[in-house]
């Protein structure tokens, strides 16, 4: 684990009465460590591996997740296969094998092949560095967007853009936790985030750990809570396209469509690298469609009745419209100001 | 069980081959018998009471549920005070104090309480009346309601206002129901409808019985599929103001937000009995709030982290200006025109 000089931008996790900084992925002595995302909030366990192989199956199996944390993850792979002189293409392939979907996987895994072809390069280095780029973005991205937190904003956010999806600090939880550290009251609703709840398990566990007030609701919820009184809604991205049109965590979309009609500011926090300027607009966006179990079932116990079948869009698209702004590490950009970050 | 003439527009249960038409609650020799709607859709269980503290007992737990199958179930619970020779005043007050909210509980009993004074009143052929008078309002919904309904139409629907909430055929699905038997092809998308998935458990169960095409969704998909291409939504109502402004399952307010947003047509389904003016408009209508235990637990196990709190409103507010009609028994009505039925 690194040490960190500003306390303000870290994840805490509250174990007994002490608070420790701590990554959702890290390299310690000869293992890539990584907190298991599947098992929060119920239990906090640390899992590590020695071998990439044993990387690439977290990253399939969901053990680390989001796109930045998967793209480290990958990153601290390959510096495994490296260290014990393993082929580096082959370890390649068996990484970008394990998930179809983030770019960052992709992106990563060729920089390390890039990289370490350098005699001389250090390969746990590399990818500090790698995980390192990504938290000063996140914090670039808590800066900028704290400024437009006030002290007694109501914040709604959804899903997890949180430190455990971006090694640490968070793209949409980067301002809150900013705003929070810097002494401005705010309260944040949490969306649970149907089908796999990562509202309600990651993102409120973030913020229970630091502190930071908060409540848990329905994803239906959202537009009666707004119309009661929200100041803004912060949101990650999956993906940007050149027109400013963006996919993120199914619900964003109906969320923005509401915060439109209610005069609320409308925010995407998100480092550049998500601009993705080869895809023109939101309607070039695939949608990943994932397993209806995920409606239907809750905890392998099958819910809905036997025969009737679900439909499990995993990320919608929002019309560029919608959005107030995009909080990048570079500053504040209006959607028709993204075309400057090509 | 009463025999139908018409099968079109009743509830069909499918026993292996056979198809049985079936109410959620009926009057049976010296029983009250109805559908347990906490087994559904794993389990199709019915249950029979003789006594009308188990009846007040059944509305109390939810064994049956929605307003006018409520009002029903409270009906023939007098029914069975009456036969037995029960003090009436006392069994009405039992019965009455087993739910807070649904009107139709109060003005069922008081119905009653009113009929049995007359001596030779036969309390089972007024419980019987009353259900039955729900029923025929509700395949008056399905027939002015059908007709807005076009072949191949996609309809989405919210929650549960079938023929399990209103004793048979059901508000905002007897449209449907109307629709398909006439031969019309239809699609329907049901919103889960978290927490207590009434959407997932039970409107999905009833379109299967009936074998009406559907697919079920988490409640942030709406808009996503809305997008896509969705004709009319049809949604029930809980309460409805003297301005058009209405109460319905927490969700309702974003997909009418959304689906003005997109020019797609939004209907509400109710009998006249549902407008209520003495309240004036939607800011009158008090907002019951549940327990936090149905968003952050499954089945008893607590998902949510411990520590965080969940905010339950059961109903959201939805403006009068977001609807385009109220479908009730009297014909389909804009909601400047709703006065008229005063």
């Amino acid at each position: 684990m690194l040490a960190y000089t500003d306390t303000g931008a870290y994840m805490k996790i509250g174990l007994s009465e002490n608070k420790k900084e701590m990554r959702a992925i890290w390299f310690d002595g000869s293992e890539v460590k990584m907190i298991d995302q599947r098992k929060l909030p119920g239990d906090l366990v640390i899992v590590g591996f020695k071998d990439h192989k044993d990387v690439a199956m977290a990253i399939k199996n969901m053990t680390v997740r989001g796109a930045p944390s998967i793209g480290a993850a990958a990153a601290y792979g390959m510096a495994l296969a490296a260290l014990s002189g393993k082929d580096l293409k082959e370890a390649a392939a068996v990484i970008k094998a394990a998930r179809p979907t983030a770019n960052d996987l992709f992106y990563a895994v060729d920089l390390m092949l890039d990289g370490l072809k350098e005699r001389r390069a250090d390969p746990v280095k590399m990818a500090d560095d790698y995980a390192q780029m990504i938290i000063d973005k996140c914090i670039k991205i808590g800066e900028y967007g704290s400024e437009l937190i006030k002290n007694g904003d109501v914040i709604m956010t959804h899903c997890n853009a949180g430190a455990l999806a971006t090694v640490d600090v968070g793209t949409a939880l980067a301002p809150i936790r900013k705003a929070h550290y810097s002494g401005k009251k705010i309260f944040v609703f949490v969306s649970e985030t149907r089908p796999m709840l990562q509202g309600m398990r990651l993102t409120a566990w973030e913020l229970l750990q630091e502190g930071i007030p908060h409540s848990i609701m329905t994803d239906s919820a959202s537009g009666h809570f707004m119309r009661k009184g929200v100041n803004m809604i912060i949101v990650g991205a999956d993906r940007v396209a050149a027109n400013g049109d963006f996919a993120n965590k199914i619900g964003t979309y109906e969320k923005a469509v509401l915060a439109n009609e209610l005069k609320i500011p409308f925010y995407v926090a998100a480092p550049v690298s998500t601009f993705d300027f080869n895809t023109a607009d939101g309607s070039k966006i695939q949608i990943e469609e994932r397993s209806q179990d995920e409606v239907t079932e809750f905890g392998k116990m099958m819910v809905a009745p036997v025969g009737s079948s679900a439909v499990n869009p995993s990320f919608d698209v929002t019309p560029a419209r919608y959005v107030t702004g995009f909080i990048t590490e570079k500053g504040i950009l209006k959607p028709l100001e993204i075309h400057r970050m090509r």
